[in-house]
């Protein structure tokens, strides 16, 4: 996404809320003709939908100084960054992606281009899902806080996280840990630039982590592919393993071995000072939008998904998920308002 | 809305949002049964609705300090506004209201029981919209940010705003200026106690202001009724139907005899010490949700709507409204980042 918006130097009480409005919607129409679904895109008091008969709808909020910082991230890294959080949602229920709603609330002196450079992002990564920024809100808060709000199309059942059965293997589609690394680079070397030039051989991880491209058609590979439970691991593989784990009522053990950190993980942990961090990050690092699903062992994986564990009886309710068959001791990952 | 919080004395931080979560969901199943249409409610990756092939679909937010203040509106006041807000958007394109996501953003000292009475608001106005809350994200913040996606179904093509032609009648079903007046009396009262005891013949507009109730319902009878054109007047009476006029590329003449100010708007004036600004509420408060909608001059008007003016063909493109025949020249309303 290329950052070049026409705001120059103004700032959004430099145009008002019409001004703003008027400044994102040519984004939202760069490509041309709406697609045939949009019956009524942005500028009315809703947007209209032609769909088949069953919708997935998903809402997701990022917010300045907790989930991005925005002399880290662009405009654009936050716009792909809620669009694809939105649409995980979507594929993780084994629909396609259609639409997105977003609100802004920002504070009158963010500059104009910021909020042009969301709007780009936000359209970019529609356009790469195959879904279109429909319609949006704009208020005025103390810092950024964009929710985007996500609709997909189902051909057939949706896939729960309560279908898991004890004999499933359980598949990841995507890679886990990157956001977290990218996080921690840009923590360690504290500025997007500076934490690329720490280690080359790891310099996708802080895109990954600013400005997560998710793999959205794993969903209805997963669908097509007998998927008994999905789930997208926005919030770390151990935590949100262990939500399939709750709502099927089993336990699921994951392997080490196809988990093992990657060279890039290897490599950033070391740049940061603790080689022991990179199994941390794929265990529970969140928003990477890695697809985890369950499968019958006796159906061939989709192509996008690969054997990261099995899923077991549980002893006593379920909700547990154990790491080559032990508890996990560790944190199980990041929890709003608690930060724990 | 009663404010029944099991929340007691605990902070969202004491319990983390998971702790949250499992509070406000309990709110969104006390009626029983979820409806037919709702084939996944809240509690996986995204929601799932069965319906018809139009989808509507609209999102707002309202933030703390400047759509609402937490020592004015209760946390079920500011739920009722979010749904209130987005399913009048959803009436205003001639749709009948089906669900609701809602995301809250929130620092992590506000009271659990604040989030567990916004979660009963929603879920009251949902029920009086005949909708259903489907699902919501959480998220950390200085301030709280409440933003709601509605979702509606359309049984004949939508009532957009560019519809109106001249010669239509304007007409409006719902009361204008009642927010306005609240708010006016709420601030020089300091306390929605004291405001209502100010004036107790206005002592419908404090509520009206902090949780207001629309008739969604005069959404489908315009649809039904023929307009040509329908807004939800969220932005004030003016600044809407310029944005009608706009659109369909005509002016509107606005009667101020209909208009005229009743006698609680005139009461809350003389209360708060200005007598003219009775009318200014009237045609420049927003946030009532009432719908102003254009039909054609042969058509009877559906019960919910009274005239109050008149399409004309526009000079000059469109989009100019005049009172009683000439210019307005006060200010067109609320306009967030700058406020003019």
């Amino acid at each position: 996404v290329t950052s070049a918006g026409p705001g120059g130097h103004r700032l959004l009480r430099d145009v008002g809320e019409d001004g703003v409005i008027r400044t994102v919607l040519t984004r939202y129409t760069r490509y041309g003709a709406s697609p045939a679904f949009l019956l009524v895109g942005p500028g009315d008091d809703a947007a209209v939908l032609e769909v088949s008969d069953r919708v997935v709808v998903s809402t997701d909020t990022v917010v300045e100084g907790i989930d991005f910082r925005r002399e880290w991230s662009s405009g654009a890294d936050v716009g792909v960054k809620v669009a694809a959080q939105s649409f995980a949602d979507v594929a993780a229920m084994g629909a396609r992606p259609l639409a997105l709603v977003v609100s802004l609330a920002a504070p009158p002196d963010l500059p104009l281009a910021w909020a042009d450079d969301l709007a780009a992002g936000l359209d970019d990564e529609c356009v790469r899902a195959g879904a279109v920024v429909a319609g949006g809100d704009m208020a005025q808060a103390r810092q950024v806080v964009v929710t985007g709000t996500a609709l997909g199309v189902l051909a057939g059942p949706p896939v729960l996280r309560s279908g898991a059965r004890p004999g499933d293997v359980v598949a990841l589609a995507g890679e886990v840990g990157a956001s977290a690394a990218g996080l921690a680079l840009l923590t360690a070397a504290g500025s997007p630039r500076a934490a690329i030039a720490l280690t080359l051989s790891a310099s996708a991880l802080v895109p990954a982590h600013l400005a997560p491209r998710p793999f959205y058609d794993a969903g209805i590979e997963a669908a097509h592919g007998g998927a008994t439970a999905l789930i997208d691991t926005s919030d770390g593989l151990l935590r949100d393993a262990a939500r399939v784990a709750a709502a099927s009522g089993v336990r699921i053990d994951l392997d080490l071995g196809p988990l093992s950190p990657d060279a890039g993980l290897i490599s950033a942990a070391r740049a940061v000072g603790d080689p022991s961090l990179a199994e941390l990050w794929v265990l529970t690092g969140g928003e990477d939008h890695a697809l985890l699903g369950c499968f019958p062992v006796d159906h061939p994986l989709p192509p996008a998904f690969r054997p990261v564990g099995r899923v077991l009886q549980a002893e006593d309710g379920g909700g547990d998920v154990l790491v080559g068959g032990r508890p996990w001791t560790g944190s199980p990952g990041w929890q709003h308002f608690t930060g724990g």
